[in-house]
């Protein structure tokens, strides 16, 4: 797991978004981002690439705890609520399902005020060699 | 439309990942980034945030440019290839379906050899009044 | 919840599929299949489509069970494992998240080795009026 | 293709639903189904299990018809409008995206109106050796 901290401690993508890793375990993934001037859409809400970006991070980071390169195959995100600047949002991923390199792992995004903003789940496959 | 591109031209989200929106007609967007360092994850891909940012603000661009304030309801994303440093990402959106306040496109990501890198599939909602 | 259980009593397409429930609550419902010949595709495995009907079925009585009249917006499934004759399938449907008109359902099949077959994620919304 | 057409005359399930296989080449396929009364749910209406099999035995022969033994790891469907009994439904489904073992098919589910009753979208998984 040291050799996972590190990796991801170079998480470029991330870190450009200002996503904040709290917790790492294996199969368990805590982040959290708060919402900038930045990271708005032409509505002046949080971008929904950027909640999904947050939520996708937690995802990478759960997947890989066990210590196997493992990457997204598929990933789909729900939108229930819309964020505004200085919202805090908090993403909290669990895994489901994991069977040979297939997992299964769902990700909750909420904010401040513990309103679910977004459900996303992804699909991933650990690779070969 | 034209209140749409200034709307748009506000997107900051998809100006600090480097978005370059380059046609938006009713029911069509396309756009492209250049894969760069600050797109990267820890394995020094393109993060998958970073790709679906990219089709996301496609899909955004080809709902709204009928004029009507439209947001994303789910969306989902298959990843088919890894992107590099270098890469020049294009997505394409088209709609697929319209009625009522419900619509439904597709965005297909490419790199600069024509492969595909991710279809997406993304569900919104107009918003009333 | 006995006007519903009298409604899905009447739930003709699970019951030509072999379909039998056995629990439903506000937010939780419970159904099992036993594979016969007639579930079987091509290749002589339960049929993708009848394993998703079971799986349907346990979510269309979880988010009706509040006895507001509820459809299906939109539902996912992922296989892990095929079913074959004799096989026993139980799908559990549990609510996730549930504002307003919308709701979000996971369902987990499994077989009677405890198996995970499939996970399905139903999205309903209640009908007005 | 001769075996698959033998194979998938034996498509068991299809048939107790009623499907009607009409036509397929490689990378498509067509069906239909007229709405039953054993086709409907507890509300009257064609149950979300039955369009999915439709649309679900269309995505099956799709992604057969090129000769190799391909199944489904993950499929969605978003419904659009409901089904009564005596609705003529059509299901074509055309491969979006082949790779390798991987495939990613779309099916569109019409009524005898020419409304569009569902979204289909499957990805395929060819079985090796």
């Amino acid at each position: 797991m040291l050799s996972e901290s590190t990796r991801y401690s170079q998480d470029q993508a991330a870190g450009l978004a200002g996503v904040e890793v709290e917790d790492v375990r294996p199969g368990y993934a805590r982040a959290s981002l708060i919402v900038g001037q930045n990271h708005l859409n032409g509505m002046g809400m949080a971008h929904g690439g950027i909640v999904f970006l947050l939520a996708d991070t937690v995802f990478a980071h759960a997947c890989n705890a066990r210590g196997v390169k493992t990457v997204a195959a598929q990933c789909e995100i729900t939108y229930h609520l819309p964020s505004c600047p200085n919202d805090r949002l908090t993403a909290v991923g669990t895994e489901v399902y994991l069977r040979g390199r297939k997992g299964l792992y769902d990700v909750v995004v909420t904010n401040q005020r513990d309103e679910v903003v977004a459900h996303f789940r992804g699909h991933s496959v650990a690779l070969r060699g």
